[in-house]
């Protein structure tokens, strides 16, 4: 990797306060409001022919996600907000130094927010910065408008990039702090978890053909409104946009669920990971062929969920090559016939039971 | 199936309260005792060198499990209590007449029950009848002895049958109910839903080689006590004994968990069906393509849930001869390359995102 | 109470299933429509300008509650479902043999409701019994109609009367059991649970003047649900619609909270007693000094829930007068000044701590 | 309070990361530990003769929670963890400058912390700062140690002070912001919430004779937690340490349940508050007179929370003298014969429902 490192700017980083919003494109508006707004209960802000501006229950920003008409279903920002107006300065100097695309519009990109710099950053993806942003009502106390699934807060985003050690780097440089990963015996890194607030992750890096967006993720307060999302679901008919969960996380120990939208963009709903703010807050690495890592009960990760994401946009609107990852796949080493999974450490190829062969040895079957 | 036929005895049949506690052969009688009391929380009754006498926590009989040593792991007999000691002398006329080997005992077949009566019913199942039991003490009010996963209540057995409509007829007989069933437009009946108390079942049958048991289910009271089971399983690396779930069933209705013990025999964690006491209540037929009947969120059933379950024992205590099931199996006709799963009526076989292609697909993959 | 004692009927009871509804006069039914419909998400079967008919989620019976605007707030009839329609004979004659008004419509007395019979029982109660009624769809399964607060079943009622145990005697007559009841060394009775469904009650007997309705309760699947519902009150700034709770009761285990409609008709929502259908069942009786048998927490009862309930009507649709209680009264003998509660039973008069004395001490501070 | 302003220093204030433990003086050691331990669940770090180290299931630092044997009971000191091991030289100029007491111990002064600082702050607080600490496992994944009640993270302080307004201005002085206060419109300021990690608070300072500790509080993940140790402290007949909910705060958000110890030390255990890390965080400002502002369901705060709190420790263990407020009290504001609470802004004195008159109106009683 040296040839390919990302060098650590001179100028200090901004100061990064939390992934704020992202900025989506869909290419059938009414059938994406529908998902958002009348499944999931995501909260208009404002919606026009073009798009419609989401926020969870507990936001007093004008936004955690705009649905955007387009011709290509793609991630066109991912949006953090810094701690001061003048974080903007130190965003234009960090990406400049790294030789970046970088655009700033006193008026913003996004109807409610003000003065914004947007760059493409040295993995590709678009990186949104502000500060000025439209207050709105926090409807955290308004549970007449609270749904059984009601979302409360963007959690975070996740970027499938092909080099995870080199995003990495680049990410401290920016000012996150990994909080846990992915690795094996052999050095290799599948996966990253780096926050700016002190929860698991503001983003993560999946290893994997990139940039492309991974999912993008909201919090719910208790995991039976994870269900009941799941249980609306299945009323509607609509069971098919379950990919992967319910479940309970190895890493961040969060309960999840991952849906596809009607573009086949990512969302996770997720609750009850726990405080990293400390500095020294311990690091934990699981080992990629321990199969509680991504599922704590050891249920099998479905093949679309580590092969499948959306593009991401240039600072154009036009798709962002994608590179393919070197590395070996994550799904390569533990699914499938050369794959291998452990419930416990001690376990050897054999141990699965019959109940999980079929899973875990998906070349074996049939 | 008209040669097959059981016939309808003159004799009434007893009038059985609920489905009460399941004997059950395990091999190992320290590592299911582990399992189903350190991991699963049962309360011990009584125990001994060769036996393990079980209840959950709103229980007030001596018990609803009994782990019994023994050489081959198999369920030895699947008790009901009858309304009144004299439903014990209808128990004995109408198996008799039926042409079943019947042994009745005084002194009951288990510790803590007194007066009973053992068959082998005509679809070879170890069937118990018993009224006389030894109370003891209700447990509901201990929530100092709680644990995340509480078990308050033994809710129903699962058996597989060869011929569902011929066991279902026999159950009718003998006082049992229909609440819900899976059928297909050719008149294949896969599976029946049974009950004598008001919830969904007391016992099932599932389309089978059998006689065999599939499962035995314990309720909780909300999902996240069965989601705690799952997260314990994971703490104590013990994630392999989760075999499917948790999920929402469509039949029943009820929030569900299934685990395999250490010989096998699979425990189901249940909650929240609905009542069905009136003699009218609804009986709702499921489409066996209806790939929400089984899982509402369109979940897979994992091929070991339809092929692997226990044996059953005659009175002797020998295995019963299993028979093969001749109509379709309900594994085959929705997934696998010649199935056919579909999450609206109007779908057809191309309607499945990528994501659920491999779950479903399972032929095709690869 | 000799010279009062209702006589055993020689006529057999009817078989009665469960409580099945309620038939209620409120004074503005849109207030009512309101509270019961857009609060708590009951749902609407069929409404008309004089009368809402609404039912619980996992109902397929016509209505568990009617909504008939009238001039004064009432309870006009206890409706339960018997097993067959051949019971209301049944009815008929056990209730002449008493000496009731009896009242049969081979129409019904509310819409959806075919051949039934109203009385005025022994104790002044209008009780209806109805086997014919409308089948509608059982909304189990429609999670997209579900609110946070969902109700899903009619649990009980709950009825003031002077005399509990000459009450309970008439209800053992008609065929109930007691699950439950509150007495004191003394032998006074305070109140008594009774049930034909196998739960804690279908009715409970509640001492004090009457005849009059306590309250209604209906049942969600768990107590988060219940929990939404205050959290959605307050929201609306209804939060004085809350008289007591949430809590969890002593005697039937149960999680509760007591709400006042519109016309201070009492409701109560419900969630998880226990199996009480063994014919065998134990009776758990409470001393009426335990601090922990109607609020398993030491909470204490608000006087009002003591002392407040609805009139009831007779057949032509007057109320009925009210005889007072002459026994000593629960809330006299547990909360102000020569009443006591203990939360151990060891414990004299002086344990309270001192958050507690101001809450069961009233008489201290008159 | 111009007079008795407490000066900003010229030296700048400590980065403090978050509240982190407090060191708390009981008189009876085991009395105490079964409190805390057998009962709430948290989890023995050390412990010897004189003390208990304490923390909760998702904590990675030495403890959250010291239980020290002492003559008298009180809090001994509220513990910071701060960003950096120099920022405690900051906190020695920032409380120097103050013309505090100040001293620090480079080994601590609990096990398991090492180089800290302590000072007698100007309200008369012991507080303690210090970086640090000795890592210890952090549980967040061995469910098989929690129990239906987990405590996993200790969330806030809460402080008794006369003077609020002098109070916040110091706390802000040291880095804290407010988040939520209560006022009336004659611009007394009750109390008020302050922050440094993003939460509602880190401590907060209630209107009252001070300085006494109010509460320390422990966070659960989901409400059915919080349900779980009142229960278990019905099971255990201690529902006498339940001294107020648990309820729905409307400052915060968050649901609530204060318990007492065995000495009278109040613990709040607290669940879902909001994000409140923007530097624009909307502080949110309660009418006093608002029923809903402490408990959203408009349940009464009970007497003794209001009037009753724990010592404070000087620097060499002695109680300190208490100051008593002389601006009104919330208590006397809000309830008894001269105090009004309203539901709806609108509401005049006479709106309270019968079944809440009793609750608010005690003055009516006396």
């Amino acid at each position: 990797m040296p040839e390919n490192l990302i060098p650590t700017p001179a100028a200090p980083p901004p100061d990064i306060v939390r992934c704020a919003y992202l900025d989506l494109v869909v290419t059938d508006l009414a059938a994406s409001r529908d998902f958002y707004v009348d499944v999931l209960g995501l909260v208009v802000t404002h919606e026009d022919d073009d798009a419609v501006y989401l926020r969870s229950l507990e936001e007093f920003i004008h936004h955690n996600l705009v649905l955007r008409r387009g011709p290509v279903a793609a991630a066109a920002a991912f949006a953090y907000r810094v701690r001061a107006p003048e974080e903007l300065d130190r965003v234009v100097a960090f990406y400049r130094e790294l030789g970046c695309r970088v655009e700033r519009r006193a008026e913003g990109f996004t109807r409610g927010v003000g003065d914004s710099v947007r760059v493409t950053d040295p993995l590709g993806f678009p990186y949104e910065f502000f500060y000025e942003v439209e207050h709105v009502e926090r409807l955290a106390w308004r549970y007449d408008l609270h749904t059984p699934g009601a979302l409360v807060r963007l959690d975070h985003f996740n970027q499938v990039t092909p080099d995870v050690p080199r995003a990495v780097r680049y990410m401290e440089d920016l000012g996150f702090r990994v909080t846990e990963d992915i690795q094996d015996a052999e050095g290799t890194t599948y996966a990253a978890w780096m926050r700016r607030k002190p929860t698991v992750h503001d983003t993560a890096m999946t290893g994997g053909d990139g940039p492309r967006l991974h999912h993008v993720a909201f919090a719910t307060h208790e995991k039976h409104n994870i269900i009941a999302i799941c249980d609306k679901l299945g009323a509607l008919r609509q069971s098919d946009r379950i990919e992967r969960g319910p479940g309970r996380h190895g890493v961040s120990n969060a309960f999840y669920l991952y849906l596809r939208d009607p573009d086949g963009h990512r969302v996770e709903i997720y609750t009850q990971d726990y405080w990293t703010g400390d500095p020294d807050n311990p690091v934990v690495t699981w080992d990629v062929h321990d199969n509680q890592r991504r599922d704590w009960w050891g249920n099998p990760v479905v093949p679309s969920w580590y092969t499948e994401a959306s593009p991401v946009l240039d600072l154009d609107g036009n798709p962002q090559p994608v590179v393919a990852r070197t590395d070996t796949s994550e799904m390569a080493v533990t699914i499938g016939a050369d794959g291998f999974s452990y419930t416990r450490p001690e376990d050897d190829e054999d141990a699965l039971p019959s109940w999980k062969q079929g899973e875990y040895k998906l070349g074996h079957q049939l």
